[in-house]
């Protein structure tokens, strides 16, 4: 169990005083759209239906109070999309949060990771729970 | 929309290499029961059943192969529940994780929080996606 580079990913949702949130899912969904130049190719690329995609841009458009994803007019591909300023921005924030906190934060992540064993049991939804609070621990 | 302290609430999960992870559920319960003294008394704060705890914490002991949570025998209160060392310590590690990470990307946090709107509107379940991918705009 000794891996020369154990260590943890650490993922980061935000929520705003407005009870907006901001998370992997949508920042993912911004990053395909930017990579692929299609909001249909960026749902395919996140397993979602084409709605489920254009619904979660409209959540982070009306997040913001401003277009994240513009369309593409003409050209030999007839369209597509593009990532505006504000889309490039949301994301360049959100992953430099992500850099930040997990250089900020290594030593505390290293220590938890030392302490998590090398092979994870899910945890068993047909398990029984015990009538007594006292046997947490398998006997 | 001028509030003197807009900042947006910052939760952390932690993916580890065994495929365990820990979030704000998981440490929420274990502080539950640090505080309550009793893993039912944290299973209602938390607004899960017994059963639904129980399960979260085996799952919390199997990741780290050792017990978060022992229990007390005897007293008035006939027994009752407490954090073991280990079960304080990933509650310390996690909320540092969290602090360190807000401390450290507080710029990138207050520009995103500065570019959200004053009142969210939620993803509208209701809403119709378009037939065309060019019209992610309400016109």
């Amino acid at each position: 169990m000794d891996h020369a580079k154990r260590m943890a990913r650490l993922t980061i949702r935000l929520d705003f005083d407005n009870g907006a949130s901001l998370g992997p899912g949508k920042i993912g969904l911004l990053e395909a759209v930017g990579e692929t130049g299609s909001i249909r190719r960026a749902a395919e690329r996140m397993e979602m239906s084409f709605r489920q995609a254009w619904l979660l841009l409209r959540a982070i458009e009306d997040m913001f109070g401003a277009p994240v994803v513009e369309a593409l007019r003409g050209g030999s591909g007839g369209g597509g999309s593009r990532l505006t300023p504000l889309g490039e921005a949301a994301i360049a924030h959100y992953r430099g949060i992500e850099r930040q906190s997990l250089a900020a934060a290594k030593a505390d992540i290293a220590a938890l990771q030392e302490r998590v064993k090398g092979k994870a049991r899910s945890c068993r939804k047909g398990a029984k729970a015990p009538q007594s609070r006292r046997s947490l621990r398998r006997a």
